[in-house]
């Protein structure tokens, strides 16, 4: 089994492929990619079936990765530009899975009190919503308005209740025909802190690339399609680790240096052998840019703006 | 009918009896005092049958008020006895509908981002909870801990979703025996804002003290007892003149300058009059006092540790 | 001697020529009006001799009030209008003191932690500052670049420093010829709060609305013109009722059924009356509207984009 | 050179040691540890002349180092401990330098909008300051009250004004005989982050942990002692990897597996290695720890009752 420690099916593919020595992808795994502009680059992952299932650990379905580069300087106009592309192909997944007026309930997940964990909260509180409008004052809106509504579950910790069991209640209560999920991840890889997106219809496990896995929200257990949005916000040390190391061995090999063992070590691993070494120091912390919050308050406008273009 | 504009049965109640021109209670309502220190003041108000419930519009139940003074600048001690006044109070409250070890879901309404609003919230996430651990670490715990959730679900005007809704599942969901609703209250007067507390047993209805009225939180609707936990953050500008109006006539009497027409106004209900005349003038805002963050802080950690204190 | 509470020059007159029963502005006072839009108003107040400063106890120079509506509910766009006139306005205040590229220190009062006062700091940190690139990468700035400084000096409650003391060392040190000072006011009407700008060339007296007053930060104690853009919002509980009282008495009056002793009243000030009898009652709370965190937002953004295109 | 990148005296002389290949200090440098209970220990570090000082950069004076263990889920006894062990060794310091009511400035450096950079103006909110008190109200206190001022000068990126400048006109102005700085500042370890606290009487330099010197502040420029508390929040991902790799070095060398090229890598300098492979790369990220809001909160606690009680 590989240990993607990962919530992106982009980055599974790119550890499976490499851990497998291949090049291309396998039966079961189709990818594109596409490129905006030379800010924003578009990864699509579809996973076709149960041989690519079982390959990234991930279901079947689609996910796309959209990359943004330098967020933390982004321009209004350059967060716009981003929403844009995030509206394009929000709404065509969402156009695969219900009509247009068909109702959709928003949930962010997250804590606000914890910055790295905040983006759901503080998108929900930007979300456009109808449904009260619709229910309660139905003459101030356009008779095609789609109801949106919108919550924020909290998190196990300070709730002591499963985000699925709170879901599940307003689910049937409310009759949505399809759920968006907003969740921070963790990266395999810091530089997709807070600058990438991956859309999937697949459903979403929170807390699942941090080792704390809950029940997962899907069509399996909220019967109804389940679009997540996750974005990088976090990476573990030895993830870090890992990656330096693979920079440094390269450069060593590049010098004539190398040797046996590191060419060896070049094919491992590394993400693993440095977890099994971090662990047991109680080192292998999980960590954030400095610059967390102003990357959280920029994801959260390319969001909050992608999502109420897409859902209106 | 009486316009209260208040959520406090305290104040209903005072309300009442000078509009009716009386000093003793009448049958259906039982009142009481207790001077804990003071700092500190308890006002029991039972209202006993249907006579009682229709003179102060207010279910049959037990609304206990406790007063605290200068809070604004209150001690770390301070704040600790004022606590310990509303452990006590809920406690005995709790105990008359369900068992030491039944759970308890405590619910925080409001909205984090309007400081007026965001007692709620802010208390959850210092609320003690143990629904998870019994769940998931139980040997964490000792064997007679009971279980206590918690949740913040938003407010109408962001999610969409009446907090009914959001609740009535959660509760089906996870089973408690009991519910503890945390809100802010309109007050009638500006000395009780965030200074008081009001416990009752007969659930909650949001929004009702500013005109706002959302479906109510009771064991009618829940299926179990609703303990409301009230905190007044804001009292609308009506309100102040009417207060200031009664002063000043007060003074205007005590100089021997008044005449029949002040006379006649003391009698009246100065506040419906004011009101009438703010409200086409779109002057009747709903003001808070400056200081309200400080006084949010200081509330929250009295009802947090009120709550902590009671339920575990 | 008038008792103003309101640090508004143009709310002064009004105060004045009502209290001496006058409808023209005296000889020393000047007065123009000027409607930019349905949403946007301007009142330009002059002070031009020692008649007109002793009627409403301000220093000669420019006050311009700037008064948006509704503001609670202003769209992306109308802010936008909004910053455009204060920049307008900002830059001819500007231009009357000091040349295009002379420096200019922007202040920046108030609390961080107090909402209805984190006006000040909270447009401090959107001022777009080029002082240190001047100086320590003066390559990457257009060589007309004026140079802008910032800061926040916090308040003599928890610094224990007056302002003036450490702006004096600032500006001996930093050497600006220019010194804009932002700062929240207490206003006499509730409507103003978070509505409206005034900007003014003579400096100010932080706390002054609220009775609290500190050393003045003008040309006589900095030694550099002191443009101070004061933004109100609070107000007094007994401003409220005394502006309820004469809608009041008024609506009495109108439905004829007044009498000498009101007639009376009306033409006195109701809100010394009132604060008379308000203040041994501790009941004169400085109070703010419920929605204060986004009007304080919104004004932020109107007043550092209108800064921002006036200094740059 | 030694390239420490670490504003820890004691972890400057740790570094210095080990890749000299020395275990005793060398002359010039004085080490002694303290272990207060399970949780909090203490290093001492005093470099007594030049040798000393070239040796680990820094300025002669006396370095004391307090690491508690566990600090996220330290409870408020704890808090408190750690509290009075911060207020034992600062009043020592200080009393090495002024008269027991010889007033103090207390200084909070860093930026309230990034949390991890926000513990200086944080405290500087919560200490209890006396100066305005002995001016204006003089009665109030006990007469032997020491004045205390406090001031958060904000950051160059958004005042465009070095800290030195500001600060120089303030000490001239309200003539303080001490300065007490609070800084975040970058460690070589994750484990110290938030976890630490060094004090120092030898001045800061803002910023310089980060590779972004400022003016230094100390008693050369400022003209009085300057006692520095610094606070390790941030980490650099070089420092990560250079550490993790030391552990996997030691690992593999245990198991055997080494040779030749791994033991000359572990007598290196892996810190400088990795940073040149990262760099160039633009993925040498600063980094903090996901519970950084949380570490934050409670060193705040600490440092600010542990100057209120050293310094009052």
């Amino acid at each position: 089994m590989d240990n993607f420690r990962t919530d992106l099916a982009l980055e599974r593919r790119d550890l499976y492929n490499k851990a497998h020595n291949i090049e291309k992808d396998i039966e079961g795994i189709e990818t594109e990619e596409e490129k905006i502009d030379d800010k924003i680059g578009i990864s699509r992952v579809k996973v076709t079936n149960e041989k690519g299932e079982q390959a990234i650990e991930k279901p079947q379905g689609n996910y796309i990765t959209i990359d943004f580069k330098n967020l933390k300087i982004a321009t209004v106009q350059e967060i716009e530009n981003a929403a844009e592309v995030v509206t394009k192909e929000l709404k065509a997944l969402i156009e695969k899975h219900i009509n247009l007026q068909e109702p959709i309930l928003v949930v962010g997940l997250g804590n606000i009190y914890v910055t790295p964990d905040s983006l759901g909260p503080k998108v929900i509180n930007e979300v456009d919503i109808t449904r009260h409008l619709l229910k309660y004052l139905p003459d101030a809106l356009d008779k095609n308005t789609r109801e949106v509504s919108a919550i924020s579950p909290g998190v196990l910790g300070t709730t002591g209740i499963e985000t699925l069991e709170i879901l599940k209640g307003i689910v049937d209560n409310t009759k949505p025909k399809l759920v968006i999920v907003i969740d921070a991840l963790a990266s395999r890889s810091i530089e997709r802190i807070s600058s990438s997106i991956q859309l999937a219809d697949t459903g979403i496990v929170p807390g699942a690339g941090v080792g704390n896995a809950r029940k997962e929200l899907s069509q399996n257990t909220l019967g109804i399609p389940v679009i997540a949005m996750g974005i990088p916000t976090v990476v573990e040390a030895a993830a870090i680790a890992a990656d330096s190391l693979t920079l440094l061995i390269k450069k060593v090999q590049e010098q004539g240096e190398s040797n046996q063992f590191l060419n060896q070590l070049q094919e491992e691993d590394k993400y693993s052998l440095i977890k099994e070494v971090l662990t047991p120091e109680e080192y292998n912390f999980i960590v954030t840019p400095k610059e967390i919050d102003e990357l959280i308050e920029k994801m959260k406008d390319i969001i909050a703006r992608g999502i109420n273009f897409a859902v209106n």
